[in-house]
């Protein structure tokens, strides 16, 4: 285990929005960065003294300018509607050298709308951890959140950046920031960032809430195990689903158009009686999930930082 | 806790088919009768022989008639398609007063079959337990698998049978046998079940396997618990899915209608860009999902046998 020449950076991160994915990073980065110092940021003043109280944060102040003030690192955690503002504004308040990073799951929206304030964006790496839960609030962050898990970045170009140097040498520093979680770093463009996220996480999750809609009063009893898991995430927040349905439409409009598509087929199908065809697709669907089942990105750990 | 007269009720019980199901009711029923003799029949012998190695059943025979012979219970747990062939097997080779019962989810199909022949129909309580698991075999087997979990009753109406009194008391001893697996018993007509069970479990299963196998490959690193939780069924045996909807085919087709139309209307609200209306279509959803959570039959172990 070898750092970079700055073995004791970051010394302080600002948490803007400490709920289980900030509160997550904060608890994640402590471990290998005791001493770092993490200042959180909420309009919820309730909810910020809680995580100070459970010592997810060291400090906690109601202002953005406050927090950001010498921060080597701003983790902007709040639902994707409000990231790309919180961004600007944390470039505004932020040292030269910061970086700024975030954890949204929708890119496009966020990245365009930086974009628009080359000062921001000269500070700003987009990332998105791939881990979380249905739970919200920093009762739940733990510090093994990001362990094995995927974070994808997702730099702008540096070709487009006015200075390539140091536009390179931020999306190495998030890139060590976002491996020091535990997590295990791949760069995509936004673009193919959330069109794949459509297909693998948003419109399985409309998925689940459909299902979970579906059941007939009557049959309530009767729900298993397999129900069970297939709407786990049917009870995460509707706010925040919302909005990452807001921030990446025209890609999770396309997923669904395609989900109606492969539905036709099914009721095709199993209207046909074609029992051959159904056990072929299911198999294929029995093999698509245990080749990703056994994918060495899924589920197992691995400590690839640092 | 007080038993019926029959104290030592059942004392041999032949287990058709002995996988998941079937040797999970064999170890259930062993915690309240551990004198009972457990004897299993399938067509595989290696099969048969791990499970005796294993102390799942007691005793293996390849002959259905040996195994029914003298058994006060037969309980089916093949395949759905292959049950009723079993059962009106079974009835041919066991003993007058012999309660058969089945795990089938499904069950017009079985039933409809079954009524043909008097005789079987005579001793069968037809019976499906809501509980499972993606994994099958005996070597996945365990005690506790029904406790606290709903086993719905599905016995035809007392009136059409020829002999009232014997048909009541053959559905209380399946009662009564299933309560000693730590199940809770409930009874429901079978055009009922079908039709919600292809509601909150058969359109459920192939909806995850559609998840399953939508993913981009391009995107098969960026799969979360979201996703791993949407499709752990999936991985579940094609030949057994392929069976549960060829014999509840009408039912399943009816709720892939409904899930098609339901997708149609989530569909418009995504291209509508209707934000009011998809948080109140989030939240109903969550309110869905945590009813059923918190409801006593689901997740939470009950003791209500004997």
């Amino acid at each position: 285990m070898h750092d970079t020449p700055e073995d004791d950076w970051p010394r302080r991160v600002a948490i803007l929005g400490v709920g289980l994915l900030g509160g997550s990073v904060a608890m994640s980065i402590r471990r290998r960065r005791p001493n770092c110092v993490f200042v959180g940021y909420s309009r919820d003043a309730a909810r910020l003294a809680g995580a100070v109280d459970r010592g997810v944060i060291g400090r906690a102040t109601g202002s953005i300018e406050e927090a950001c003030r010498d921060a080597d690192v701003v983790v902007v955690a709040t639902p994707v509607d409000r990231i790309a503002g919180m961004v600007i504004e944390a470039a505004r308040h932020s040292p030269a050298g910061c970086l700024i990073t975030d954890v949204g799951s929708t890119k496009s929206g966020i990245v365009a709308n930086v974009e628009e304030d080359p000062v921001a964006m000269a500070k700003f790496v987009a990332a998105h951890p791939i881990a979380g839960s249905e739970k919200s609030g920093s009762q739940h962050a733990v510090a093994d959140l990001f362990d094995g898990k995927v974070v994808v970045l997702t730099p702008q170009s540096t070709e487009q950046m006015a200075d390539q140097v140091a536009g390179t040498a931020m999306v190495g520093r998030a890139d060590h920031f976002w491996k020091m979680t535990g997590g295990t770093t791949i760069t995509m463009s936004v673009a193919d960032h959330d069109a794949h996220l459509a297909a693998v996480s948003h419109v399985p999750h409309l998925v689940s809430a459909l299902v979970a809609r579906m059941v007939p009063p009557a049959a309530r009893s009767l729900v298993g195990s397999g129900w069970t898991d297939i709407t786990r995430v049917a009870a995460g927040d509707p706010e925040m689903w919302t909005a990452i349905c807001r921030e990446n439409r025209t890609a999770i409009a396309g997923e669904l158009a395609r989900l109606a598509s492969e539905l036709d087929g099914l009721r095709q199908i199993i209207q046909d009686a074609d029992d051959v065809l159904l056990l072929d697709w299911l198999a294929h669907a029995k093999r698509t999930k245990e080749s990703i089942q056994s994918a060495p990105t899924s589920g197992r750990r691995r400590f690839d930082a640092d």
